[in-house]
């Protein structure tokens, strides 16, 4: 049975000594009187809740899996339920929240760490809080203060979840063609009609009530994407002290049989003229939802860096205990009948690979969440705007390079388990299980690749993209003197001018062939993607270098060694492909395949 | 639910017009008589086996899998008993094998077809009878004429089947160490006891009985691989008119829950002094087990090679069904809500991959069985030498390339799908789980790494890998005045000689540090991979090159292209880290992970 213990030092090195987090946080009003103790003492609580009580429902819940019980009725795995009512009873939900709203105000760089941490222990099961957090991003922004009152609270409480109901049987990345109707009411609310498919947690008796956040057409709504609209349609309606009062036409049709995250609800969902209200203004429901999808999409980034760093743990562990061959130089424990396998430079290869990319994600993921506590914090709009302009340019990039580096990172740590990696029981399968769907939903990662080369890097020219190489040319330059360091930062400039060259070729070329964009945008993505981590690396070799006579700090210059020598040089490849341009794929008629 | 059509097509084209297999056969005295048109009716009938009988169980077996009975009794799932009794019915066992066993006598390159057909279709029910035909090599190779006489043909007819009983509990790879004791009856007999652990098709009810080849040790033997003796142990011990007799003490203690492949049995096999006879000669077993674990090796990547086809056809056929989004060069469609998907340049490259992938291992594996068939047949000794050291060099190739390859393929191939590739009911998730045991069993990727790279290539200093070479010299030699093929010509010739370089480089590395060899085996696996299939795609090329007015031909020329701009390129990341070094491993003490 797998195990898991919070790497607490590691989040430790990227918050206090990579990013400063606690310089960082006096600029920022509401975290200012946020201290080193305090934050650390909440991440220790995190981790005891990760490994004590949902890490243990992990495997559990694999097996058992969601039960559907017809009329509409889904209960989760056992132990799922106690394990969320502690986990409201804690406070947890509310960890990262407005304390407008009763939230404990904590910055995200807080509550990244803590979702790393759960996703470790039990992706399924923090995937009905996660959702719930989502929606309380979309209320914050879009809600009126009467739905604030009534219904954000209880998101923040965690008493009651969210649902994010967007795809239809015959949509999904192209909601445009959603058919599901709003009819007005005439009291202020809507009857709503249609059915909705692939919703996670979109039934169970975790809580008492579950909010729908759903798209749907008002009558005569434009067609297309500019006529959606978006509604916030309750389980139980709320009664008139705010209790989930009578059941609302909204309910489960079936739950799915599928690969992993086997004890999430992933429901078919009707509505049958359900009754829901407006979030935001008419038919500008995409926009509003796009704020929960953005929020979601750097969830789901999380869940994958989750996975890797409990994947890369237990592999670590196999490793170190299973006893098969010689090592090539010699016996190590000669007394033995072989030597552990992390003797082998072929298993050291699948371990560095797993630790390189995920403490490179893990930096990654603090330093973006460190982005939109700026966003939200800093009381300079200068600040604020370059914050955000970053998270557009990124969030593509959290989303898909994290959860495809994490899928080639859990099959190599179930690979380290040899034909034992394959059986149920030892757990690492359910690891790459999880680890798959989180390059497809919340948008796949093509569509991560097209939004990040055609959105957010061509459409204005490049200035998103030129605000991020400025972070890194600064980098560059205030570490120009540092011989020690030239073995990160030759390396790095190389790849920023490459990519720079690229983009604006790839600019050029979209013009005389749209299908450019779509061709390259792989490539691309997987180029700037390491473009972000060879940056990382070079910082945190930059911090460790200065220390490197200590054990922690040598390891980290030997892994960002390994990342350069290593990882980093797959963009030889992706520069390769990124250039081979649309005619190579479009070359044979589809009727033809 | 997902279909299959043998792509027959593609199978003629690469046995009759690239490797004109109507000439070879020619040359080989026991084919000599063999012409297209029965090798033609051969594959048409194990098309329609493949589709009409074993494809229709493939989900049915992944979701009720196998059930254990308790005392050692195991069913495969519904239908599989039937089809195989059809399989039997229809002569298939013996297609592959030597008439004086009662076999059919067509060559390797036939069956392999059917293999790839029938692993399509369904490879957890394929394994009960491909394992026969593993020990069906390995007691041609080394079995007395009793017991080809009593075993054999029941191996032949598939009216017994076999299985390879190698891993214990606490060895797989290091079979050194392997415990299970075999004990002299006196009687010619041996009493053999231990636990064997993941033996595929170990206990089942498809057939009367069952012989295990199992690797054992004799009293006072040496220890390690040197003292390792290969037996052969019935399930039911024949009786004096050489049918099932008395139950022999070999049993199914448990079947494992595993991530695919659930319809076959993954079995727990407990000898308790079950009676078993020497095959071969006394601690000679590995040896011996080798013929047996080679065949098997080639047999695994015929095994991705058909789950990826597979999935190809069904990810093109979804791609052309699905309307999502508009072509980004204006609609294709525009009388429907939405163009396929394949019009996307993401869509078609995951299908271009899937498609430059699947041809090349078909063309790969089809001129490695002819090599098979060289091998056995030429009566040349210097000919049949050649093709056993290439074969020798390849097997590695061929194991560890399709099934990386097919992992990756598989997994784009079920992304095309969005979500819905997560979901049971499409089968493409099946693809996946089923491919990834092929990475792990009959030695994991890494183990082929290391067999090729150290034995393989520079043990013999170079020998092995210089007739390769030489093959590819002759075939660029052949074409140099073809200015048409330049395109592919000229970067097949620089991969060779880089690869030859690397190759010296590593060698003389090697000899200062003994980790080197481990360090650089997985990238110089994936080099030599890329330079057979750079050659496949080249002779494909030049083939077509002649024909590319016609459809099939142009489409051809088209993937090559693909194949040499979009997946060749990933050479240039493998050779940096075949060059990194082990010290870019092993930096990091064992202890500190």
């Amino acid at each position: 049975m797998p195990h898991y213990t919070a790497p607490l030092r590691d989040m430790r090195f990227v918050l206090f000594e990579l990013l400063k987090v606690q310089d960082e946080l006096r600029a920022l009003p509401p975290y200012a009187g946020l201290d080193v103790e305090t934050i650390d003492a909440v991440l220790e609580e995190g981790a005891k809740f990760a490994s004590q009580v949902i890490q243990p429902l992990n495997q559990v819940g694999d097996r058992e899996g969601c039960t559907f019980h017809g009329d509409g009725v889904v209960t989760a795995p056992a132990g799922f339920k106690d394990a969320y009512a502690q986990f409201v009873a804690n406070g947890w939900p509310s960890v990262g929240c407005d304390p407008d709203f009763g939230g404990q105000g904590l910055p995200t760089i807080v509550n990244n760490r803590l979702y790393e941490m759960w996703n470790s222990a039990n992706q399924a099961w923090l995937m009905y809080a996660g959702l719930s957090h989502s929606a309380y991003e979309c209320l914050v922004a879009f809600g009126t203060p009467e739905q604030k009152q009534v219904y954000l609270t209880k998101i923040v409480s965690g008493e009651w979840t969210g649902t994010m109901c967007l795809t239809e049987p015959h949509c999904g990345t192209d909601l445009g063609i959603l058919k599901t109707k709003a009819e007005d009411n005439g009291d202020g609310s809507y009857a709503l009609s249609g059915t909705k498919i692939f919703i996670s947690a979109g039934e169970h008796d975790l809580a008492e009530n579950i909010l729908h956040l759903v798209l749907a057409r008002l009558p005569g709504a434009p067609a297309g994407t500019k006529g959606i609209s978006l509604f916030l349609v309750p389980k139980f309606l709320p009664d008139s002290e705010g209790k989930p009062g009578k059941r609302n036409g909204v309910k489960a049709g079936s739950i799915e049989h599928k690969m992993g995250i086997h004890g999430n609800a992933t429901c078919v969902i009707n509505l049958d003229g359900a009754t829901g209200w407006l979030i935001g203004e008419p038919h500008k429901g995409l926009a509003a939802m796009f704020v929960m999808m953005n929020s979601a999409r750097l969830g789901v980034g999380m869940q994958s860096l989750g996975l890797a760093e409990a994947a890369h743990q237990n592999a670590v562990a196999y490793a170190k205990d299973r006893l098969q061959g010689r090592a090539p130089a010699g016996a190590a424990l000669p007394d033995k009948p072989a030597d552990p396998i992390i003797v082998h430079p072929d298993v050291r290869r699948m371990l560095m690979t797993s630790r390189a990319y995920t403490e490179a994600g893990r930096a990654f993921t603090t330093w973006t969440a460190l982005l939109i506590d700026r966003e939200h914090a800093h009381p300079d709009a200068a600040v604020r705007e370059d914050a955000d302009e970053l998270m557009a340019l990124l969030t593509p990039v959290v989303k898909a390079f994290i959860t495809d580096n994490s899928y080639e990172t859990t099959t190599l740590c179930q690979q380290v388990f040899g034909g034992h990696g394959y059986i149920s029981e030892w757990g690492m399968d359910q690891f790459v299980r999880d680890a798959r769907i989180n390059m497809i939903y919340e948008g796949t990662n093509g569509i991560q690749a097209l939004d990040l080369l055609g959105r957010k890097v061509l459409m204005d020219g490049g200035a998103k993209f030129g605000r991020f190489a400025r972070l890194i040319e600064g980098f560059l330059k205030d570490h120009a003197g540092r011989a020690d360091l030239a073995e990160f930062t030759g390396p790095l400039a190389k790849l920023l001018a490459d990519t720079a060259r690229l983009t604006a070729e790839i600019g050029t070329r979209a013009k005389a062939d749209p299908n450019e964009v779509g061709a390259a945008s792989v490539p691309y993505l997987r180029i700037v993607g390491h473009l972000t981590y060879a940056w990382m690396w070079a910082r945190m070799a930059a911090v460790a270098a200065d220390r490197a006579g200590e054990d922690f700090y040598a390891a980290k210059l030997a892994t960002a060694r390994f990342y350069y020598a290593w990882l980093l040089p797959e963009t030889e490849h992706q520069f390769r492909a990124a250039r081979a341009g649309a005619s190579t794929l479009m070359a044979i008629p589809a009727g033809q395949f």
